[in-house]
């Protein structure tokens, strides 16, 4: 036996026990007559002590060796420390150790194993197994783990059925890059691994299933933008005999749940808001509305006068940033470069100051009296002591523009608290979405999701303005959750996929197979899906999924601990019917 | 709102309610006057009744036309039943329906959606979707969604930590067919998908985690036998600072806690056999012990004497039969048969008729008398009016025919019951194994298993003879699950990996960052995996996993519902850097 105890456990209740030990050797203090040790494992540290004095002359000798790391068995006593330190759960005592067995030597680690570690990102994740060993990345995991198991048991609870999908499925080309798998046993034949289970999960609705979820490894071969990763993890799940209203309700209670058992937070029910109040409040469809800064549109009391910028601009729009008001002429500069940055791509910004008298002073002030600025002032909600931006262009452009700025000054001036948590739902999205370069409409969810029943006449005259029941969950200014009522319906779905530019015989060969289950007696059925990486990261209050995934990828596909992809053997290649053809 | 209800939920208690009910007609039966419907959800059978004298007329003409698997929901009162149905839940009631709407047509099924089906296999996969309907189908996904949970609980209160380790993997040839992702971003580079999450989980334990678990799928590029299938799940687990007998306990705890919570049954702490008592006495490394008939090694009394086949054989053994005493020559030649089949091998069967006056009546009287079939009884345990069956030959071959024909017969008698559960331990496994066309040794379990130290000292004369610290449990004749103490030595793992043939630099390729990991402190660990598909098939009593896979694959890897594997685009391949090279 290793251990009758682990290193979190022992307390002054233990004092005198005999007690076994193992972990890794944390740090060692060696006074000459006196070595002390912090043994590490997952649980906690407990200080073992060696005594000159009291110790077996070899074993004393044997402690001097130990360096950081490694991995050692201890048999003692517990006793009480002369020095406690309340900050420990085993703070209060110590072990007088009287046997020591070296389990495992250990070379230097590459950085330190502590909370705050010298180690790069990239020397971290080649030895990730040493990373593990940090508190932040070890708490990252166990917490990762207990979010699943929460949510596992609110949804076992809730009558759903984890339903395991295949993950050697067909390669569609709608929607994003496929993974894809060479079938041996079907040369010149590809699996592909599923993007997200979609057409599985409508098909257990089909068959009866009636609440399925399952927590999911999806894949997408996308180039990845910082902190995406090939692999990711779903919440998914579907409703069978549900509307908009039943799923947003199961899943707001899913939401609540976590942020009470994990988070101890009572949230009150969620604000709904629609993607068109979404997109003209925020500029954005995630809206972070932990703070306010809502966007007042300026065209009414900004255009007709001399400014010709804006007299142009099909948008004028600003926020009024709380206790800007004191920023300095440089700062403001600063921030009018920021917007410019190609990342954002406004081509100048206007603001205004609120001082405390009540006046206002602008730059453009040439343009604008007291009153137009005092009307801005209205339409932003700016008290004095604010500062108004204003950005003006093209609609879409300027939104996303002014989002991008209303969120990093929200960032600087630490409005973006992470143990606060607003979530809402955003819904009524619209169907599709008009690609310019295809020229042709793109599913703005996917292609199963339902069109609103009342906006279904615009389908031949304006099929851009269909508003889809499709939905978001947004937690702190992250979706991080989706979905839609699907079509139930083998005609409209087919009319779908027509409207998304699939000839019959396209439509038929990738999914005919769920058209076809549609005669069968489909239920109206709807879902969503949660990304449980992202999930688990703001839950945590951290901006990154990396640490909450135990074997990330780098920004190239590559795991580099493993060093994977690597080549493989010619042989393997044969008998899978491929070969290279690397231009 | 789609229903108050399910169908499973009403009963007496909710006479005189008004509800709402979602669901599939089951069937209708029309009697002109009065139309009966039964409705079929995921939770029961509730009947609804349509009575031309006290419904509306256009929706009793509505009722008229509600065919097999119509998607209807329906309005009415619960009334009391005329006539009760005591085997269903809601047996006592009815529902007279005052407003019927058809949410969804249905075609006739291409089988019935009957617990007995007239569906062939071939046509249940290719309608998956409408197979799942029937009750055994969706009972199995329900049961198996039920033991997943439990293991989870299980395993999280013993603080194990479910961890997702990466599908996007290295190949490697050790062991089966990788399945591989080509990668775009790495031209000319693979992924492979894991066959298991070995080294991670070893990785992990290097890492400090202390305790892991994941219910994660696995892949194998084999040729299919019956039953396999190319994607499967593991209940995969990995301990630190554990030896051999901590890792027994806590998976013999978890599989109790499994029988007693799913099954309601409690069993006796689990036999322990050998490897090599498992071969010599049942011929089987996964005995099933719901049943006697042990092998008993007739040698001393069966050599010698004037029967030149058993004098010249390396092994003479046979088995006892209860009750087959009274088999007819025509079975027993039927028998003979069986074992001279080329599945089994045998050249031929030796019988000894053991009968209820004492005597022995066998088919080699010519060579032995009385008092030698008496020492064969004795030594194989028959009693009167059993029946011995002997095969001799080399030892290895004979034992497995003979384990053949003992599981045959086992179920011929009907002595394999499926709710009767007889688990065991088999330890000590050979740690390596000679392959003769390969001429080299093999990993038995694989190459991370950690010899017994005891035997360590074979490791250069006879390394055959060296046992491992691997073990397997076995219930009702299968391997449920198996494992091993890990190698955590740098120099003894580079050690096993020459060994088994590899070049120091295969091995560095392949394996360094694990030889690596134990320089920095690697702690003792092992571990074991369950098959989760199978284990959920024998718990729930049945002899094949594919009703208790939502999407399995026929033998030739395909999945017929979807008609995947299929081609990919030439677009495809060509930004994956690959063609195809077909034969």
């Amino acid at each position: 036996m290793y251990r009758s105890h682990n290193c979190g456990q022992l307390n002054a209740s233990h004092i005198n026990t005999e007690v076994t030990l193992s972990g890794w050797v944390q740090k060692s203090r060696d006074k000459g007559f006196m070595i002390w040790v912090d043994l590490r494992d997952r649980y906690g540290i407990t200080q073992l002590i060696f005594d000159e004095n009291r110790s077996e002359k070899s074993m004393f000798e044997l402690a001097k060796t130990l360096g950081r790391e490694f991995v050692i068995q201890v048999k003692g006593k517990v006793i009480e420390r002369e020095s406690k330190n309340a900050n420990m759960s085993t703070g209060d005592i110590e072990i007088l150790v009287s046997e020591l067995t070296i389990l495992n030597s250990a070379i230097t680690p590459p950085f330190t194993i502590e909370n705050e570690t010298d180690g790069g990102e990239d020397i971290r994740m080649k030895y990730r197994y040493l990373d593990i060993r940090r508190n932040p990345v070890k708490e990252s995991l166990l917490f990762r783990h207990k979010v699943a198991m929460e949510v596992r048991k609110y949804l076992s609870n809730q009558d759903f059925c984890e339903v395991e999908t295949p993950y050697l499925i067909k390669s569609t080309p709608e929607g994003a890059r496929d993974f894809v798998v060479p079938s041996r046993m079907n040369p010149g034949q590809f699996y592909a691994l599923p993007q997200s289970p979609q057409t599985f999960k409508q098909l257990l609705m089909v068959g009866g299933m009636d609440k399925y979820f399952q927590i999911v490894k999806c894949f997408r071969d996308e180039d990845l933008r910082a902190d995406r990763q090939p692999e990711f993890t779903q919440i998914d799940c579907e409703m069978a005999f549900v509307n908009q209203e039943d799923i947003l309700n199961m899943f707001e209670g899913l939401t609540r749940h976590l942020l009470k058992e994990i988070k101890g937070i009572e949230v009150d029910k969620f604000p709904r808001i629609t993607y068109d109040y979404a997109m003209k409040t925020y500029g954005n469809d995630k809206p972070d509305i932990r703070f306010g800064m809502e966007f007042g549109e300026l065209n009414t009391v900004a255009q007709h006068k001399d400014f010709p910028v804006f007299n142009s601009a099909e948008l004028v729009v600003g926020i009024a940033v709380p206790g800007a008001g004191e920023y300095t002429r440089k700062e403001i500069d600063g921030l009018i470069d920021w917007v410019k940055r190609p990342q954002v791509g406004a081509s100048g910004m206007v603001y205004v100051k609120c001082n405390e008298d009540g006046t206002y002073k602008s730059s453009v002030d040439k343009f604008y009296d007291q009153d137009d600025l005092s009307n801005w002032a209205k339409a932003t909600g700016a008290k004095a002591g604010d500062m108004i931006f204003v950005l003006s262009g093209p609609a879409n452009k300027t939104r996303a523009q002014l989002s991008a700025l209303r969120m990093e000054l929200a960032t600087r001036l630490g409005l973006r608290k992470p143990d606060e948590f607003a979530p809402l739902w955003v819904v009524d999205f619209p169907l599709l979405e008009w690609d310019e370069e295809s020229e042709r409409y793109h599913a703005m969810h996917h292609p199963f999701t339902s069109p609103k029943p009342e906006d279904l006449h615009l389908i031949t005259t304006e099929p851009g303005k269909i508003r889809a029941n499709a939905y978001d969950m947004v937690l702190n200014g992250n979706e991080i959750g989706g979905g839609s009522i699907r079509i139930h319906d083998k005609d409209l779905q087919a009319r779908m996929f027509e409207l998304l530019g699939f000839s019959k015989e396209e439509a038929e060969n990738q999914f005919g197979f769920l058209m076809s289950a549609f005669q069968y007696g489909a239920p109206p059925h709807g879902g969503l899906a949660f990304g449980l990486d992202r999930l688990v990261a703001i839950l945590g209050g951290q901006e990154t999924i990396r640490d909450f995934i135990a074997f990330p990828k780098n920004n190239s596909g590559r795991d580099v601990m493993i060093d994977a992809p690597s080549v493989i053997d010619n042989k393997q290649l044969d008998e899978l019917a491929i070969q290279l053809n690397i231009q």
